[in-house]
């Protein structure tokens, strides 16, 4: 080794202790005749001294060094006159006796240091020089811990890690592929996974069991913020259960990891019918790091002749603890928050819970003090207190209050960011309608199983079939996904019917899957987690590219590589395809 | 959970427990009154028993029952009078009162048994099925395993696992890319990484100073037995180290994985300089479960009147212990072998030494008796031994009779299979003209260091100089390789030009990885492992394919699920492609 510690090692215990040390300049300091530099490595930074009056060649040597050098010194550990009890090398210095550069540097391009200069598209481009900073190498150490502690609790589990393949198949349902072609095939074409889903069914049918894989996903999407073309799962599958079999494993992988990696144990673990979820928090990722549900008040606020409420679906709405002095610019601004076109509600409505028991409210015409008095009960509200109301289609005013929760929270500054509010979201609808398509869609995938005593509705009411589908949501982030799949080729048959699949379009693309299911196929049930959202959430930041090693940019590019680029004619050729100009 | 217990854990401590259990029937026998079905899941078998004369219905609904066939048994725990001790579940069965038919089963169309009826095609269509079968599950499982182990010991070793991109860039170096079209980047394409070389090398320059990582690697090559289009590798890098920690350090990891997996402690981890392994075994990765070294004769055996010899650069034989009364039909057998075109040589000297301490050799025109006991003492050659000796160019006559090594290995049955001998093969050349092409190849990849005393000859006699490189070879297989690598940019610039790259295509290629040397590279170093190769070692096999969960076969085809395959036209519209018909 080019070295005999790590920068992060050395303490009193080692007074006197030849040492060499190998790493980078962080920043260097001439004080009269004596020059420090900090020396740092991954494990930590620890000061080397110069002494121009003991060695003037050396110590003129240190001088010239830039930051961002690569050097080896030598030297014996001493301590220092002027400690630095907030470094766990704060106590000792090094007196260097031989300096070797190991490498120069150019002037970074930006500051490497927790707080850079760098805007984000140079540090894209010198990601290497981005991720030497703290906060970019503490992130990798969080996802490296993170995957050791989910791999441990697995295998504890008795859950296998088998790999799948990823040059597989291209199905149109779902997001796009990203697709490879073939070269001894050709003309013919494989896709990257979007997730492992027929593989793990097919490893279910094989008997393994229990298996799990962390596994790279791939999915051809317009980019939006935060999205990836390629992320990676906590893939899982178990055979011979039920769905609450998998929320407590699954619940044993999320207290293991709160307890490991953040020493936090998580008491209550929650269990919400989706239906409610929207009913109570217009949601299904509810935040429910605060309560501030939602208060249906159709029975009170319609047919007292407000057009509104009377032509509306639904009247809901919240109740803002102590913010009944709301002022007028105040409640105009949460106006335009609902009104913004991501939102789209048409307006709000607000009851101001007056301090001295009277009410003033944007409806006040319609409703008289009396009419208030009974909103204000049905909230609980105290006087200081501030209503907001949204009225509409159902699903979309819940919607629309859901997001003014969400900001209201921000506003009262609800959200802690210490504070950890697992849940499970259940009873997911089987499919949802497309307006554009006219057709149902899966809302989870086609594999997933209705629930047994809503299956006669598949031909009947298709809308109305609940699926044994479930998400885990912390503090309002989905996490995972999953749910009890078929296992049976009829109902997998009837599932692709009702998803507008032909016989011929269900057996090219999963006939495998239908075949096998017909040599004795368990039953079973999974789910999978987004790793870099896990990983983001712990690491108490919204974005996952700062937990991604080498991330794309939002328009799909590697800018540090430079790809995706042109290729040559040749490999085109091998291919036999052609580029089509635009 | 559909089931209390595994089918792989009831003996004796649980006589007359209520049990449920699911699993597959594995077969079922009619005794008289009694049915017994054997039922399967992944942690064992265990035996069912119905009564015709206490319950005839539930009876006569296990006599319809198929094999594969998915059920579920609830019942109490027995003494079986007829115990099975080689069964850990041997001592107990089931007396079923409740049975379930979870799923039916088709007859598969092979026999799911340790032993199989199926060929080849048939099971990589059911992979599903034959995974079911002992000896693929225990490979999956021992899979499994070594990943933990590597994983674990990695991670004692202060080692990050880094993911690193699957959607990166193409480079004409080394074998050819899968390559990816992009959509949002019309007419430009990603590669799939043959290695994820450059990235683990950027992080060395990022700090990070111990990465691995078990990933997928992709190389569109024309597929021979037991190569797969994706692939494995425990990749492996290091900072501030020279050759020698490298080698102790994953030493460490394959003794770990010897005791762990296989019990065995390694003793002895020998190194061996490249140019030795070919001068004493014809072979960069000698198996040295056997001795058989080769003697070079050319001081006794040229200049003697005999051609073939005096034109050969080399004369060259191995001793073959008590091969002495080989017949003539065997010692054709030999030269056929050595002549077969895959190996090449032109002829086969052999050296009878008989037991009356005479010789007959097929060279006795050339060589009386004294001379032919020069040459035994040579090869400490005892009465009854044989020598085979061959001639030609040094590197050629080398492979040769390195390749008669190996099969006078298997014919001597000297290969142990229990046995296991590692070794470093060290010292590799830097260099290897390709005499197509007119030009160097790297033989290890163009970012290998050459040896510090080597490099002045990069530029007179590159041929010459050797590398900072290691291959980890166990009984004869190259199971990893790696180098210390450069990290000065003139240095790899210097590499990138012997290589034949202009200035323009080493900077485009890999003008990210030559800038990042600039801003503070350090030392640092790496290996990577065919970890199909090593699970297939410890299995006990040659081949990689019963290792991996879901292989391609030898045209690159999954023929499970019919991939590759034709894509839709939108699909090409959209990616701006048209293929070629030929």
């Amino acid at each position: 080794m080019l070295r005999s510690h790590t920068c992060g090692e050395l303490n009193m215990t080692h007074i006197e202790t030849k040492t060499t040390l190998s790493g980078w300049v962080q920043k260097s300091r001439d004080l009269g005749g004596m020059t420090f530099i900090d020396l740092r490595d991954r494990y930590g930074i620890t000061q080397l001294v110069f002494n121009l009056e003991t060695n003037k060649a050396l110590c003129m040597q240190a001088r010239k060094l830039g930051r961002e050098f690569v050097i080896q010194a030598k030297g014996v550990v001493k301590e220092r006159s002027n400690k630095n009890l907030k470094m766990l090398t704060g106590e000792v210095e090094i007196f260097v006796d031989e300096l070797t550069i190991l490498n120069k540097s150019k002037v970074p391009p930006f500051t490497i240091e927790n707080e850079t200069d760098g805007g984000d598209e140079l540090r894209m481009k010198y990601r290497y020089l981005d991720l030497r900073r703290n906060p970019l190498r503490e992130n990798m150490e969080l996802r490296h811990r993170m995957s050791i502690e989910t791999r441990k609790y697995m295998d504890s589990q008795n859950f296998f890690e088998i790999e799948t393949p990823y040059l597989i198949k291209s199905t149109p349902e779902g997001a796009r592929d990203f697709v490879v072609p073939s070269r001894m095939n050709q003309n013919q074409f494989y896709a990257l996974p979007q997730s492992p889903q027929t593989f793990k069914q097919l490893l279910m049918v094989s008997g393994f069991d229990r298996y799990y894989q962390i596994v790279r996903c791939f999915r051809d999407e317009d980019l939006r913020a935060d999205r990836q073309p390629e992320f990676t799962q906590i893939d899982c599958e178990m055979t011979f259960v039920e769905q609450d079999d998998i929320l407590d494993t699954f619940e044993g992988l999320a207290r293991h990891l709160f307890k490991t990696i953040k020493d936090v144990e998580i008491t209550d673990f929650p269990r919400i019918e989706y239906a409610n979820a929207m009913k109570y928090y217009g949601s299904d990722k509810p935040d429910i790091r605060f309560e501030m549900k939602f208060v249906e008040l159709n029975d009170v606020a319609k047919g007292k002749g407000f057009k509104v409420f009377d032509d509306a679906e639904l009247v809901v709405g919240i109740c803002a603890e102590r913010c009944g002095e709301y002022s007028r610019k105040q409640l105009d601004q949460l106006t335009d928050f609902v009104r913004k076109p991501q939102i789209g509600a048409k307006g709000l409505i607000y009851v101001k819970c007056n301090a001295d028991g009277t009410f003033k409210s944007s409806v006040d015409k319609f409703f008289d003090q009396e009419a208030l008095k009974i909103w204000a009960a049905k909230f609980d509200a105290r006087p200081g207190d501030l209503l907001l109301v949204i009225s509409g289609d159902t699903e979309k005013a819940q919607k629309q209050l859901g997001e003014l929760r969400l900001e209201m929270g921000n506003r009262l500054e609800l959200k802690d960011q210490k504070s950890f509010k697992p849940l499970w979201v259940v009873d997911f609808p089987l499919l949802e309608w497309n307006e554009d398509a006219k057709r149902f869609h899966a809302m989870h995938h086609p594999f997933t199983s209705p629930k047994t005593e809503d299956v006669e509705m598949l031909e009947t009411t298709p809308g109305k079939v609940r699926a044994n589908a479930y998400d885990l949501v912390i503090n309002g982030v989905e996490i995972g996904g999953g749910s009890i799949r078929i296992f049976d080729k009829g109902v997998q048959q009837k599932m692709f019917k009702v998803l507008g699949f032909t016989d011929e379009e269900a057996q090219t693309q999963f006939g495998f899957l239908m075949n096998a299911f017909e040599f004795g196929a368990p039953p079973h049930g999974g789910i999978a987690f987004g790793f870099d959202r896990w990983v983001a959430l712990f690491g108490g930041s919204d974005s996952i590219r700062d937990f991604i090693a080498f991330p794309k940019n939002n328009s799909g590019r590697d800018v540090m590589i430079d790809s995706p680029s042109k290729i040559a004619e040749e490999q085109l050729d091998e291919l036999k395809l052609k580029v089509v100009k635009s």
